[in-house]
């Protein structure tokens, strides 16, 4: 054992210093920090390009927060994949960067939208290759995920205002070719069956990565792990990449970084999503951005007949179009002044409840007066509400949000109200996404904008493609995490040897 | 001259490093940049104390944004300031505690807001001891500021919903016995007239910070200045404090951190509010936080009346009670959905425009149909909106934002609506509210929770009580750098000189 014990002073935020390490336990060219899906990536590309990785994972097997997704993956643009062509669609590089560009927000990445919208239909073949298979087949219904093996299907806000008024929607979530919710253990059994192919490709599970080595100016020669209750030093010659996930598991981070967030109920993410990768950058000087934004989701399809009901908030007044993705609206209910908000739906005979969101029957009534009551909402708001939004949809039409006519019909009694306040039983998922700022090759920069000598990130320890609540889509995190995990891998095995 | 031109590396996000120091060519036991109102109650504190100071400003006289501002400090508890006794207002501390805990949302500083609060009538006597006259008089009406020299005054949203439910209210604005906008100037007028007449604090105006001098462990020992196109090292032997307020004028980290704020239009702030104090902080560790959050407001009143008139969106919704504060208003208008924001009001014959709005009229009409179409509204909405509202006005009750029955009046023909959609012609002023953590003593918080050795901050370069445009109230900000900037003072006095 080393001199790894020599001073207990390292922890995430405080690099191990260069000069109190007199040897090395292990030595390898690239230290992944963590197993997920941007972890294997990275070491699969780096792997190609003849560097020596050894991968640092705190859980006894390998997936992280990929494996617990259904893997969807967000993909198009020159002209489309393989799948979108076969099933008819032709999807323009530049729609899907003004897509991208509006579901960034005012904080979007265009340099990070760009590369990923000019190269996902290469990382699609890149998959493919690898063995994960992709049927030409479109899946049209409206869902959260594909629970068949079809492939295509529409996974945000494409076909919805104000997004469809600026970029020609298509579909570009691509399912893995396997039954139910099974795509993230597939994916990674993928990569992960790879990775166990591979010489130069070791992996250490149930090892803590404590601490940064870190030199006086803040460059990264290694990292200290803790394996079986002692400490080690492992040097990367060519750099350190994290991959260890986001914080949505660490309330400490959540109070002080995303409070809003605690009005969601229930954290999506694996038990290592503590955000350690995202100090230890923070502990080097690398800056943190977007801390404050995150997913939340009101679940409220399938079926996608629920669309044809209509979200008012206390005051009874819609405020968002259904049809948008179940994010957006979480994103806009939480926005809401007042402490509730009600789905109303029509409770005809063949009313099929939603099948994730948990929420419970507020009222129910034979007329818009009586549901009014039940549910306290003032007298006359809900009637005109849904009075004015069923003369319309008689019409075709949605002046208000502009909800895509396919959705548009007269709401009849009996009339149903579904809670769905934050924190009253209804099914409210969120993470983060806020993360260490990236160049597109996965290089941390500094709060002064440089990029950190040895030190790499990839995946939801970065601030990535998914940027606000108001504009996610299914598949930008584990697309943003695999592809930009490869372009780390790339770019580090590139670097000389220390 | 020094050494300090030896390497050209230092900024204010890359300290110089304290080995490279070969000579001091000033030392002083605290050095304080930036001369606003948190820079000089900061240090007179430690003149006190008997501790030696140099203020370094890079203007070429005192003030910063205080002095741009009107100085009104928000102040209660302990049963009341003299002011607020004398007017008849008790003010118990557990109301303000709740009403700022309120006001800082879910990122509230409980430690901060409850020093503050069971403190504030001391800093209200310190300041009244320094010289700073307050009228024993009340200033009822509904103001965005009190330009006669009346003292105490409503600044936030004590008295409107949901706020009134919790907490209390009582005024807690006091403005400085000066006609006109001139509390800004007086106070530091008052405050630069003592340190003038110390003996331990000199003031280098024109001087540049370059950057924090630390050593390898991230302690601060110094800065290094520019003066005269010359660089020189300063050493401080108990430590330094930032004080060099927000980033509001700087548009890159507006654009990284708080992209939000600039659907605003006029930045309110001082042109050194460049975000270096920040920058700094975080050069060496110190943690940021709240980065998104600012004001942003729409003063829409004086006159007061004009409160009596509804904000209604793109849908012809209302959306807030108006008879919030302004900037809590501006707050959720950047949220509504739509491309439009209006204020409807009766258009009769002694109708006064809004003296800070600077908003287009965007329609007439003798009915509100004709309105309606006049601005483009769906047909229908804000008919509804406005009969209801009126209906309800009639009854003194406002079911749906609970608006004061003293603002509730039948808003009746002709209607005359106000453009206030952001970037169309209405004033929309914001400043930031992020920046470095700190204890209620000033320490600079790294990443990990610690204390940054030898590192103090105060005023807008910290993340204080103001936390989220939702709850602001004029006179937090001031209050807040001048309390702390105190509070910093004293702490750094007592350390040991190095």
């Amino acid at each position: 054992m080393s001199n790894a014990a020599d001073t207990n002073k390292a922890s995430p935020t405080q690099p191990r210093k260069l000069s109190t390490v007199s040897s090395w336990d292990f030595e390898t060219d690239i230290a992944i920090v963590g197993y997920g899906g941007a972890g294997a990536c990275a070491a699969l590309e780096a792997s190609d390009a003849d560097s020596d990785v050894i991968i640092f994972e705190v859980a006894s097997e390998a997936g992280g927060s990929t494996k617990l997704s259904e893997a969807e993956i967000y993909m198009g643009g020159s002209g489309g994949t393989r799948v979108q062509k076969e099933c008819g669609f032709n999807d323009e590089t530049e729609d899907m960067v003004k897509y991208l560009m509006m579901a960034g927000g005012p904080q979007a990445n265009e340099a990070k939208v760009r590369c990923y919208s000019e190269n996902s239909v290469g990382h699609f073949n890149w998959l493919v290759d690898k063995g994960i298979p992709y049927k030409n087949s479109f899946h049209k219904e409206r869902a959260i995920m594909c629970l068949t093996d079809d492939c295509l299907l529409y996974t945000g806000n494409e076909k919805a205002w104000p997004f469809v008024e600026q970029a020609k929607p298509c579909p570009r979530g691509h399912n893995i070719e396997a039954e139910g919710a099974a795509g993230g253990p597939f994916l990674m059994k993928v990569l992960t069956g790879h990775i166990d192919t591979r010489d130069n490709i070791d992996v250490k599970f149930e090892t803590r990565v404590v601490a940064l080595i870190a030199d006086e100016d803040n460059e990264v020669h290694g990292i200290v792990i803790k394996m079986n209750m002692k400490e080690y030093t492992v040097k990367a010659r060519k750099g350190v990449i994290l991959c260890a996930g986001g914080f949505v598991m660490n309330d400490d981070m959540l109070q002080k970084y995303a409070p809003d967030l605690l009005k969601a109920t229930e954290k999506i993410g694996n038990p290592g999503d503590m955000g350690t990768g995202i100090l230890m950058g923070m502990g080097v000087g690398g800056s943190a951005i977007n801390m404050h934004e995150g997913f939340v989701s009101l679940p409220f399809y399938p079926p996608a007949d629920i669309t044809k009901g209509i979200l008012v908030n206390s005051q009874g007044q819609r405020f968002i179009n259904e049809d948008c993705y179940h994010g957006r609206v979480g994103y806009h209910l939480l926005q809401q002044l007042g402490d509730r908000v009600y789905f109303i739906l029509e409770a005809s005979d063949d009313f099929e409840p939603p099948m994730f969101l948990c929420a419970d029957y507020a009222g129910t009534g034979e007329t818009l007066e009586e549901l009014e009551a039940e549910i306290d909402v003032p007298a006359g708001m809900l009637k005109h509400t849904v009075d004015f939004y069923n003369e319309q949809a008689a019409k075709g039409q949605d002046p208000l949000f502009h909800k895509s006519a396919e959705y548009l019909q007269a709401i009849k009694p009996p009339y149903v109200a579904l809670d769905c306040t934050p924190g009253r039983g209804a099914f409210f998922p969120y993470f983060t996404f806020g993360g260490l700022d990236t160049t597109i090759n996965g290089e941390v920069l500094n709060v002064g904008g440089t990029a950190i000598r040895g030190l790499y990130a990839a995946g939801r320890t970065t601030c990535g493609l998914p940027r606000t609540g108001a504009g996610y889509s299914s598949g930008m995190s584990v697309g943003d995490a695999t592809y930009f995990g490869r372009r780390a891998g790339v770019e580090v095995a590139k670097q000389a040897a220390r």
